[in-house]
């Protein structure tokens, strides 16, 4: 049955193409008010082309309204909807978003990016290609291919698409723990296709995320904002107390100095140091993708490790003082420093917090200022990390040697994907990300793209996922 | 002659804050291009006045055009005005402004800020009442009496008078140096009152401004911003770089680290030091004015000799970091620190930047980083002292023991006034700064005001000071 579906995919290919045209023009940038009722209109898309496949139980939930800068402006919905209810079956969740980035022209796109096109490398160019349209599709083209093969699925799947990824998940949190026990009730595993292949050449199986603590560094010594020609040299600055203290937190080469921060760190086994020998990486693509050879270390081992293992503190503005361009002499009366901790296993985010506050009082202290100063955790999102030996990752790692003839990267990533460790909390099950498209989409720049050969043999690796779910031994 | 004149003012007080009343009903706020015509329409006002007093030669000057954003703006004129041309008799110019700062009632104001009002304390509310209004009108004040009396001046007065000092007094600097041989040809000295005394109980005379040099530091590494989750803790990250330069510049307790910096100030003198035994400053009034008791130094002494002698540094913000409310968690890829100094004698500009461009690269070698780093002098205007001997200043110390019986203090300020600047180097001559206001006018704030006695007292000097270099012997 995997082979007739893999060829009616093969076959079928340009009309998917078609499907993922439609879909990209239209331009659903959840973050511009003047797009919202796009938003709305790609919901309706999806909803129609589930319907047209005869998925059961087609329904919406609605956010409510998202407050805009003061002006009230409805989120758009979220669409679940169910394919096979079988009991007997294993219930697969399947989470993407039809809202994408905002793109003009102006940005420097090569082609207008809400008109499909394919160029000579065969790659489908257009805002929302990879991120997120064409994966979504991919589970729809799955769908559309058993239909029209009058086959079986070989497990129930159930849809929980959203319209604000872009723009924070605005409303989406409630509602999953709202229907936990409710529509949610029967999965048993998550699958997200939402991130990215490592490189551009071997597909991977994502099972770990870092964190992220996010501080405020508050300094407030006058009442208002002074001249420094009138008051320089006689008063204690809240700007110099605020550079004394951020420059202690981390060094140029990207240690953290807060005393105890790497205590709970897990210590890397032999085990996980070898999952990072075959990786498809190199060091190019760390300077590519920034642009220049900044990297601190220099081993593709190390830096990876250190995006994903490892944590890592990022200094991120001033809040307060003068920030354009142009001199201006003024003494900010107030400045907030803004940094932020990527933390791992089995960083504890209280601990976290504690052993920043600790550390920042104390530094303080020893500045002697009469300004006063205030350090909070303005939020924290915990890391994520999966095993790897779930029912889930095998089957996907089955189903990627079946499709590309390779055994895929375990690979994790450095950011936080919140929605991830959402449903794991919500649900309590293993939750997979399995990505589409290559490393190098630019899903959030200019000239997003996928490649043809991913779009098509993603949705031929989506649909082998569940087979191989299905053949899996009952543990 | 000088009683006579003494006792008009007293006698017409009333008819001198009717004309202070009409000048400050003109909301000539230069910085507001809605109120251009207001600029324009204030310098009109001061042309029939002179005219009015049979001034010669009132004439203007056309510094052209403003380029407001993009939008051209006409400049408001120079006003140029001559009393009396006897070539036996020294000549002073007389510098003021006649555009004011914005206010508004949204601001604070407890009074409408363009409707001159005297409170129960005698006190001329509204805006432009003492910066710089009242002191123009006082030496317009000066004039009529004179004329009302019959009396002849006793020296020659050329008036100039700038609508844009609020704005950076733009076009002003090169129709100094165009009329420097011209209309400005005969001047002996100039004198300006612009500025405020140390406190609200003592005139002082200003002979001393700090100098002040702007700097950019930029810290640049990718090519563009980057995801923090991404790259934190692989890449030299521009803002570590940027804090830990920008917290070697100064110590909390505001010592500058450039090496060098302190060897070109002058050493205070035990002649110098006597000047800081009277003055007429509290503790508590640093405290007023900076809202809070952050001061470095513990005596009215050292707070003064640091904020007029003494070389500062302040970190006033950076260019390109995130400086919004909330949480970002970006690494920018190119951050601009900007800092200043204030430079005092016998300090060179052009050493202060080559030791300040040495350090800084020094240091930055010492991070070891992968980024690049840049250091300009942005901008550089000197430090200016007058000697407190020259006849300008003896017949200005006499003319404040005369009308307040009282010996002036001998001020410095912390802060630059281009223009003392300008006019010395574009006329080699003397200059004074004579304030009319008391420290406590709130010249930029809500509810700016000048006493009744400032105003009719200082009109008094004014005139006095006339006198006395009249009547001093020639050098
Ligand atoms: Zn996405
Ligand atoms: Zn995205
Ligand atoms: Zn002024
Ligand atoms: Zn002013």
């Amino acid at each position: 049955m995997v082979d007739q579906f893999l060829e009616y995919v093969e076959k079928h290919q340009n009309d998917f193409i078609e499907r993922l045209r439609k879909a990209v023009a239209i331009p659903s940038v959840s973050s511009d008010p003047n797009r919202r009722q796009d938003v709305f209109r790609m919901s309706e898309f999806l909803i129609d082309e589930l319907k047209a496949l005869d998925a059961i139980n087609v329904e919406t939930r609605d956010p409510g309204q998202q407050d805009f800068h003061g002006t009230p402006l409805p989120l758009p919905p979220i669409v679940l909807a169910t394919v096979g209810n079988d009991p007997a079956k294993k219930t697969i969740l399947v989470y993407g978003h039809y809202d994408v980035q905002p793109a003009l022209m102006e940005d420097g796109w090569d082609t207008d990016p809400f008109t499909l096109v394919e160029d000579e490398q065969h790659r489908l160019l257009g805002r929302g290609s990879s991120d997120d349209k064409g994966p979504v599709l991919g589970w729809i083209n799955v769908v559309e291919a058993h239909k029209s093969l009058g086959l079986e699925m070989p497990v129930n799947l159930k849809f929980c698409l959203e319209g604000m990824e872009e723009s924070g998940s605005e409303g989406l949190e409630p509602i999953i723990h709202e229907e936990a026990d409710k529509y949610f009730k029967d999965v048993d595993s998550v699958c997200i296709s939402d991130n990215y292949w490592l490189g551009t050449t071997k597909p991977c199986l994502t099972y770990g995320l870092r964190g992220v603590s996010y501080f405020h560094l508050t300094v407030q010594g006058p009442a208002r904002d002074l001249h420094s020609g009138v008051f320089g040299g006689t008063v204690h600055e809240p700007m110099t107390d605020l550079f004394a203290l951020m420059s202690k937190l981390v060094t140029p080469d990207g240690k953290i100095l807060v005393p105890g921060i790497y205590d709970q760190v897990r210590p890397l086994t032999d085990t996980e140091e070898k999952t990072y020998d075959n990786l498809a990486f190199e060091m190019h693509e760390l300077h590519d993708a920034v642009g220049s050879a900044i990297n601190i270390h220099d081993s593709v081992r190390h830096v990876l490790q250190h995006r994903w293992r490892h944590p890592s503190l990022s200094l991120h503005g001033v809040e307060g003082a003068f920030y354009n361009p142009g001199d201006k002499t003024v003494v900010p009366a107030r400045v907030v420093g803004k940094f932020s901790i990527r933390t791992v296993p089995d960083m504890e985010l209280d601990k976290v917090t504690e052993l920043v506050t600790k550390y920042v009082n104390d530094e303080f202290k020893k500045l002697n200022s009469k300004n006063t100063m205030k350090i909070v955790c303005s939020h924290a999102g915990n890391h994520w990390l999966a095993s790897p030996e779930h029912w889930s990752y095998v089957a996907a790692a089955k189903a990627v040697e079946r499709v590309y003839k390779v055994k895929p990267d375990l690979t994790r990533e450095g950011g936080s994907i919140p929605i991830t460790l959402t449903f794991q909390d919500a649900l309590k099950r293993n939750v997979l990300l399995l990505p589409m498209g290559r490393g190098d989409d630019g899903a959030h720049s200019i000239n997003e793209k996928l490649d043809r050969s991913n779009y098509v043999e993603g949705t031929k690796l989506l649909g082998t996922y569940l087979y191989e779910i299905a053949a899996a031994k009952p543990e």
